[in-house]
């Protein structure tokens, strides 16, 4: 899926900012590609940028009205369609990441058809991927792996994207997931992928690159999740990083929608290295992400410290303290860019 | 996917029994469901089952015809659908697994629709699965997995169920494949689940039992093959076995498809156990299943024995040697039956 940029955010009347967290995650990460918002009457939500009309929208060069925000039960409110038909005859393409499919709309469906606009559902996999290879591919990757899911795999892999960047770095984000896939522009839900081609999915989300160039391959899920494990092996294989980055949340006891205790720093790191090494037998951990949002900064310090000691590589929580010292180790172990 | 018996098995006109494996395996291990094939002019494979018309399968109380033979690219011949359609009108449901879905002919379709009957199509999940949830479910089970893919995990498990039931045990075969959902009837073709469900769907799968009954759960690829790992990690938490046998080709070099050496037997014991901990902490290693089929006699049995020996687990060949040896381990541990 490679999704057209400039953006238009799509934000609709949704009555939170939680309800539109894909579209305000796209202006954090991508603010250069996100021209201006769409909202309804009565929505509680703000991007922060330009409120556009479709018609200024496209005459400013919008390519994709993404819609950023989700109702409740993910479905396509009636009152949304009028706005998607009336940007897809000003010539934008749609890019949603709603549960149901864009084109399962019948006036959606006749209006792309129509205009020959593209309609993109991130949740939905319409590529067709080959099955996975393993064989080495050139270039330099990471991947961020996780003690559960939803402990900051996606925002840490971005904050490595800015951060080496910023250092002189070629790096780019590589997305796995919804959100992720509006960011980079391009990728697959790899948990919506037809399991025999999980691996193979993101083979071709990091293809061969040139020898010190950095792909930063967003992480789902755990090995130790039971809901999920599947998934995460398969973009481990797949993924065949050099470097992976453990993330972890300190305070979570049970696994996210499971009874399950949560693995260790080091569970993870030595089974992510047995099972990882099939695809590269050089892979290893350069270091830890600590999500400590529900610690506070003295415990968060010392939290951080006591990881990096125990396992002699950096450990900082990229939101509060940033990924600096992640990228120190890269750049001592790979050279500086 | 659960599939009205008893059969008619449609064989085409392939031109060898190759092409007619499908139908072939399942006369094989499920004769009594077989009322009959149906072969066109110039049909080279042969069941050696009846050959009955569709208007006397339907009479004989057939429920289902089964597309058991496949034409080079996996398509629908044009001249395959008329007898489809026959047998809809019949009152037969059909079950296919060719690669295009059944629906997708416009004639199948509409006949299906006309008389109410079910098209099942193996390949393809319809099926709505749940995540995995990791719980332990009652019941024993026993997963047969791999050094690689296609080393006989799905006919060590089919032996497994006929020799237990001989011997009085509550044993079910559990489909995770294509051929595997036509022999029990009921199943999913694991690989073709959405990858977020892989778990989940081995959890429907294999629901929870009576303390004593034994659930045969026919594994898919190996946690070493770099294709279809993922697969293999979803179906190992989600069947939770209490007991695994490994299935093992000791003269294939590299894993099929890619340019990968196979594991040691060792390997895959010790990560089987690794993994499989997180839903089941009692699992053990059983037995191991040798395909000896490129080896003469003697040689396969010496093989064996070494294997036995090396890992202290009987080790046989399940077509050559049979499984009593399995079984007995078995009973050994959990009691006769």
């Amino acid at each position: 899926m490679e999704i057209a940029q400039p953006y238009l955010l799509f934000l609709g009347d949704v009555p939170d900012a939680l309800a539109a967290k894909t579209g305000l995650g796209i202006v954090d990460w991508r603010p250069e590609w996100c021209l201006g918002q769409l909202r309804l009457p009565g929505c509680q939500a703000d991007a922060g940028i330009a409120d556009l009309t479709i018609d200024e929208a496209a005459a400013r060069g919008c390519k994709t009205m993404i819609v950023g925000a989700v109702n409740a039960g993910g479905v396509l409110p009636n009152h949304w369609v009028a706005p998607i038909v009336a940007a897809l005859h000003a010539g934008l393409d749609i890019a949603s990441g709603l549960h149901m499919k864009l084109a399962d709309d019948p006036e959606i469906a006749a209006a792309a058809k129509r205009t020959g606009r593209k309609l993109h559902d991130v949740r939905h996999s319409s590529e067709r991927f080959a099955t996975g290879k393993g064989t080495k591919r050139t270039g330099l990757r990471l991947l961020t792996v996780g003690t559960d899911c939803s402990v900051g795999k996606k925002y840490t892999a971005l904050a490595l994207e800015k951060a080496m960047r910023t250092r002189g770095f070629d790096a780019d984000f590589r997305a796995t997931g919804q959100t992720g896939v509006f960011i980079s522009g391009r990728g697959a839900a790899i948990d919506a992928v037809v399991a025999d081609f999980i691996s193979g999915a993101v083979e071709w989300i990091s293809p061969a690159a040139a020898e010190n160039h950095w792909d930063l391959v967003e992480g789902q899920g755990s090995l130790f999740h039971p809901s999920f494990a599947g998934v995460s092996l398969g973009l481990l294989h797949g993924a065949q990083p050099d470097a992976f980055v453990v993330c972890h949340e300190p305070t979570r006891t049970r696994m996210r929608g499971v009874q399950h205790a949560l693995p260790t720093i080091q569970q993870v790191i030595d089974l992510t290295i047995a099972c990882g090494t099939l695809t590269n037998p050089a892979i290893r951990c350069t270091g830890i992400a600590i999500n400590t949002e529900k610690l506070g900064e003295d415990a968060a310090r010392a939290y951080c410290a006591d990881v990096a000691a125990a396992h002699g590589l950096p450990a900082t929580d990229p939101i509060r303290f940033g990924v600096d010292s992640l990228v120190d180790e890269i750049a001592r172990i790979w050279g500086p860019k």
